[in-house]
């Protein structure tokens, strides 16, 4: 089994349980913006999950959803969005007139969030931006969880799927991080696609049960995640069949037994996004590796009360 | 009457309500910590409050109270003070000892700040490196609340207060920030000698009422504040006659009546520390001028949601 050096970045063990930066620290910075990756790596956040989708000219950028997020986009005038144009639609340049550092309070979505700063100017990254900032002396120690987010509308088309992957293994190249690097999805085929393209690189395996999911208004995930349901095995074992090397199981579909599961097969576990104090207590005592959080903040406290690290000094 | 142009950063006005930054965010990031300020100011938070304490050798450094503080510091093995010493015994180069990136989870005050950042290696900084920083074009709209901390037990010691002072002013000086920094306390004649050795700067008069003092496990204040209730005229009067622009109750102490008497004054009401949002409502209510706050992305988001402002375009 090749041994993965960005894997072992995230890998807990005994009074160790890493934390993941959340689209950066979606709690308290905008979401998937430079100003949030770098303040979760300053503050003790090494570890960073973040969503990658394509433009109409193929540049990867750093964003959530596959239409522009109507409650975080704003437009020249200042205004949230009330209609969602496609980011597959819009090139680069198109793109950078948007801003994206504020959160509609009326919204759903944005009351979700009511800590987060409220800042003007700000722009959906490039991948390579992260990747250049990442790569500073002053960031060694960060590592990327870098999700590629499959767009439903082009589940089928091939050749859009491999583009999608190529583009994004070659900023990764480009900027010498694939040592530091997971890919990471919901879309396992895609990640099969990865693991063809760039088997220098390990692939983490996002999953949620449809019985555990809760609406919370983003994009969803079912279309193109697989049915668990009809399967025999397992999903770690699922995982590990599938040549991956991370399993992020959703909060709510975490057990003792699963991650004991996960864990004698050699998988690491990060379970995703956990948020309240009462559920990264319970993800403590379940053994997880690494939680991922809109806090990163938070779940630093509740390891740093129970006298376990989050670094490894 | 003097224009200082640092007054005029912290004064509201039709849809306009400023947001300052306690401690940077103590909410967020480790209190009076470079991080914090840097964070806030990144955040579209340029207006800084923090505490000034002279070392033994005459250094003024950010922290809070005269001692260090237990929950908040750490000696050499990791572990949170069990003895407090004096900020005034101690030199520059020993209180450099002490790492301040981490509270204590099982102290009271601890447990108030439940997502803050955890972080290592953190230190004490100097007046002189918040100066430094703020002069930076990046920081050009950054303007500082100083609050000067007088140690009870140098309470009459005219040399000793003259010097703090001194030293104060002097860093300020070197600095060339003069013009965006308020010079602000709870002892309203340390605010007299600092108008007396640097008339160029504003003076902000700090108050809290004894029938609504709360114990928040927190150095008092009561014995260098004055003594309200045997005075004849209003605090706002009272903060006038003493030659302040800036007045700055606590948030239990402000109503519309004394609001409307300081403006009436020309004074600029800048309220502490306001952290709920219920409490943010009231102060946006009544019409303070600025909300000094934790967390100051929740006081940006309950103003956005009001369509209100805290930055001069």
């Amino acid at each position: 089994m090749i041994r993965f050096p960005a894997v072992d970045a995230f890998r807990g063990g005994e009074g160790l349980i890493r934390v993941i930066g959340h689209r950066g620290a979606r709690g308290l910075v905008p979401e998937n913006s430079m100003l949030g990756f770098e303040f979760a790596m300053s503050s003790g956040v090494p570890l960073l999950e973040f969503d990658v989708v394509m433009t109409a000219d193929n540049v990867p950028v750093i964003t959530h959803n596959h239409r522009l997020h109507a409650p975080t986009f704003r437009d020249h005038s200042g205004h949230f969005l009330t209609t969602e144009p496609k980011i597959a639609h819009l090139t680069w340049a198109q793109l950078q007139d948007y801003d994206i550092g504020r959160i509609d309070g009326a919204s759903v979505y944005g009351q979700r969030f009511p800590d987060q700063a409220q800042i003007d100017g700000i722009r959906v990254p490039s991948l390579r931006e992260l990747l250049q900032v990442t790569s500073q002396d002053r960031f060694s120690s960060a590592h990327l969880m870098l999700e590629i987010k499959s767009d439903p509308a082009f589940a089928h088309d091939i050749e859009y799927r491999r583009l999608l992957v190529r583009q994004v293994v070659a900023e990764v190249h480009a900027s010498g991080l694939e040592t530091r690097t997971l890919l990471h999805s919901f879309d396992w085929s895609l990640l099969t696609e990865c693991q063809h393209q760039a088997p220098e690189m390990p692939t983490s395996f996002l999953t949620q049960l449809p019985e555990n999911e809760e609406d919370i208004g983003e994009d969803s995930i079912m279309c193109i995640s697989p049915d668990f349901s009809v399967q025999q095995e397992s999903i770690p074992e699922l995982v590990v069949n599938a040549g991956g090397r991370l399993w992020c199981p959703y909060l709510n579909d975490v057990t003792r037994e699963n991650v004991a599961k996960a864990h004698a097969l050699g998988l690491i576990v990060a379970v995703w996004t956990v948020n309240e104090p009462s559920d990264i207590h319970r993800m403590i005592d379940l053994g997880v590796d690494a939680i991922v959080s809109d806090y990163p903040g938070r779940v630093q406290r509740c390891l740093a009360d129970q006298g376990i690290s989050w670094l490894v000094p």
